[in-house]
C-alpha cells in the first residue's frame, strides 16, 4: 500500500477539533467541556449553529463600549449612562461589566459606573495605562459625583487597584468609599476563612 | 417625564443576553459560566468572535454523519470508515462520537465502530427507532463482523441500551462481548462506590 491509497489517520476530525481549541480559550472551559459543547452543537443540527451564529455575529455587529463609562454599550451610550433619572453624585468603580450587572442585580445602588476594564496586574501586562483611568480623572474632575465607591474585587490585585484608584481619586472627590468586608450571606462562620473572619470582626457594626 | 422621553431600562444587553441564553443551552454550562464566555468574548475584540464564527459555520457546513457508522464525517465516510487497514471482523457500539474518541485515545481497539446516537431512554423520548439500530443490524447481517463489543456507557440506560442491542446482534454474530466493569485506573479503593466494587470482585481475574 503506498502513500497516497493510504488515508490519513488521525483522532477527530480538523474543524471539530478547531472549534474546540476555541472553546478552550473561554474561561473555565476545559478541553473536555469544549469537546462536550462542540458535539452537542453538532447533535443540534444545523439550525442551532446558525442561531448561535448570528447571536455571536450580533456581538461582533452591535456591542462595544459605552464612551462615558465603557460599559458594554450598542450605542454611545450604556442603558446605565442613557438613563437620566438615577444619582449623578453617586460613582461606583468595578472591574469589569459583569461586575456591574451583579451590583445592579443587587438593587440598591442607583448611581452611575465606570468601568476600568481591568485590574492591575505589572506582571500580566496590566498596568494603570491599561486601565480607563484617564476618563475616570476627567469625570472626576467634572464636578458631578461626590461619592465615590471602589467595588474592585477583594483580591490582591483587585486591592491593589482599589488603592490606586483611591490616590488618584482622593484630591477630586469628596467621599471616597469602598464595598464592606464580611460574612457572606447565607454562609456557615465555621467555614469562613480567616482573613474575612478577621475583616467582618474588624468591620463590626453596633446591633 | 413621559414615556417617550424615558429609555428603557433592563439590565444587559438585549443582544448580550440572546447569546448568554444560547450558551446555557450547552451541556454543563449555567447562567453564570454563559455570561462569564460572553464577557470573555466580547473583551476579546472582534478578530476573536470572528475567528468562532468562521469555526462554528465550518463545522455547519462541512460536518455531517458517516454513512456507514454515523461517526462525525467532513465527507461521505469518517476518517475510521475510510481507514482499510484497521480489522473489519471486529464492531463496536457506542452511545455518541465522543464515546468512539475515548476510545481511540485509549489506543488497543483496532476495528470500526458504530455510533447509535444516543441511549434508550422511553421517558425522554428515546425508543430505539430514534437509534441507529436499523443500519446495524444491516451491518451485521452482511456477515464481516464476527465480534461485537458493547461500548454503552455504564449507566442504567445505558444497560438498557446494551442489553437492547444484544437481543438483535445475538443471532447475527459469533461473539457478543461488553467492556468490564470494575475499578478505575488511579482510583482508591477505598472512594469506590459499592456497586462498582460489587462488579471489580464479581469480575476478579486470575493474577
Amino acid at each position: 500500500m503506498n502513500g497516497a491509497d493510504a488515508p490519513t489517520v488521525a483522532v477527530g476530525l480538523p474543524s471539530v477539533e478547531r472549534a474546540v481549541a476555541l472553546f478552550c480559550r473561554f474561561p473555565g472551559i476545559g478541553r473536555k467541556s469544549a469537546q462536550r459543547m462542540v458535539h452537542h452543537l453538532l447533535r443540534q443540527g444545523k439550525e442551532e449553529v446558525e442561531q448561535l451564529l448570528r447571536a455571536l455575529q450580533d456581538l461582533a455587529d452591535r456591542v462595544g463600549q459605552c464612551v462615558v463609562c465603557h460599559n458594554l454599550a450598542e450605542g454611545e451610550l450604556c442603558w446605565i449612562c442613557n438613563n437620566d433619572r438615577r444619582d449623578a453624585s453617586l460613582l461606583c468603580v468595578v472591574e469589569e461589566s459583569m461586575d456591574l450587572l451583579a451590583i445592579e442585580r443587587a438593587g440598591l445602588f442607583n448611581g452611575y459606573y465606570h468601568v476600568l476594564g481591568g485590574r492591575l496586574n505589572p506582571l500580566g501586562g496590566m498596568g494603570p495605562e491599561q486601565l480607563n483611568l484617564t476618563t475616570l480623572e476627567a469625570r472626576l474632575r467634572s464636578g458631578q459625583t461626590t461619592e465615590l465607591i471602589i467595588a474592585t474585587n477583594p483580591t490582591v490585585e483587585g486591592e491593589a487597584t482599589a488603592h490606586y484608584v483611591a490616590q488618584m481619586a482622593a484630591p477630586l472627590v469628596a467621599r471616597l468609599t469602598r464595598l464592606a468586608y464580611g460574612m457572606p450571606m447565607g454562609g456557615e462562620l465555621e467555614y469562613l476563612d480567616e482573613s474575612t473572619l478577621y475583616q467582618a470582626l474588624a468591620g463590626r457594626r453596633v446591633f
